[in-house]
């Protein structure tokens, strides 16, 4: 820690209300365009109008991570959005692998937002004969039976999973097997796997059933 | 209603905890799993502990849409699918229109399970000259200066946003004042909508915010 940050060392996410983490991501990005707009200082109540939180939210929220901001005048937003930074863990890069150079993989890999934010894909992985051996977003794509030496030989942080869901299980026990602690699943499947494997998924089917559920209830009498 | 079927016709999303909503995409899928197999019954038990909850909760969550199943014989597997599949909507094809033909875009645009399931993208929308008149996995790209037009000779159930964050308000206030009740938003802002409008929001990078955070707090000491 250097002597400027005023926030505490400490693992956040013991008696940190899932709800205060899972917005962490929603003040970076506001932060993020206020930055970009050069904005130089926020209040708490702006900022939360924007967000559309309660202005005591907010506060509570950051509270959590240490004292920021001051009465009456509000945040710093490049030093918020730092400090915000360094608690998602943005301050060092996280190096991750691709496994399915498929559309939504292809998608992933040209996400022009990853690399700015540390976020490296450093190489893709598939079972293709057809794709093996092309670039995607000039990242090359191995043969997949090349995951596990791959993964001995550098350090991966993240596994990104954007295969067909019969591949995901065996894609995940590969990454799990070689040390990697963090899963990105695309695959429509809840995988098995460690506790203490780390694993975020995004269900994109999912949220188009909820919205078409949620249509239908309008629709009922 | 025919008959045959057992659930009440209410709005069940009144007063059915947003826990349970948020599941019912699940046992969908693990019943489309379980029927992609032949399995004919299961028990709310086995169901259960595949999905990772409760054998109480699952009794629990399905109790909100009427009675299934039989003590000691557990669910028919098939009519278990249907009664979700129609309380999910599925039972009538959702039209959508794609705005925007980017990498994400066409993912979705080529994602097969949309058809079986009855989502239809009848048509994509961009602003790039390059890719007007193309197609996408059979679907013509227009140019964004037609959607209105699109929108007002078309029924179109759900808009799906898949532009870069600066272009995603102005195409959802088109949607909007054209009459389309759904958005399925991947940009990654917070859409200002009308009350009446139901929004899902599929944030990809938050989710990898998330996993940078927590994979972060397991670093810390």
């Amino acid at each position: 820690m250097d002597g400027k940050s005023n926030f505490r060392n400490k693992n956040y996410s013991e008696g940190i209300p899932y709800a205060t983490i899972k917005r962490m991501p929603i003040y970076y990005r506001f932060l993020g365009d206020l930055a970009n707009k050069e904005v130089e200082r926020v209040s708490s109540r702006e900022l939360a109008v924007k967000m559309g939180i309660n202005p005591s939210q907010l506060r509570q929220d950051l509270s959590y991570f240490g004292s920021f901001g001051q009465q009456g005048y509000g945040y710093r937003v490049n030093e918020l959005l730092q400090e915000i930074s360094r608690i998602l863990g943005l301050n060092q890069p996280l190096n991750m692998v691709l496994i399915g150079a498929g559309h939504l993989g292809t998608a992933l890999a040209n996400y022009e937002n990853f690399g700015r934010r540390g976020f490296v894909i450093t190489a893709i992985f598939d079972n293709n004969p057809a794709k093996i051996g092309d670039f995607v977003s000039g990242i090359l794509i191995h043969d997949i039976k090349e995951l596990r030496q791959y993964l001995q030989s550098n350090l991966v942080d993240v596994g990104i999973i954007a295969t067909p869901a019969e591949f995901a299980q065996e894609a995940a026990n590969q990454l799990i097997e070689e040390g990697v602690k963090g899963i990105w699943n695309f695959a429509p499947v809840s995988l098995k796997t460690p506790e203490e494997v780390i694993v975020e998924n995004v269900h994109i089917s999912e949220s188009l059933l909820l919205l078409s559920f949620k249509l239908q209830q309008k629709r009922l009498p």
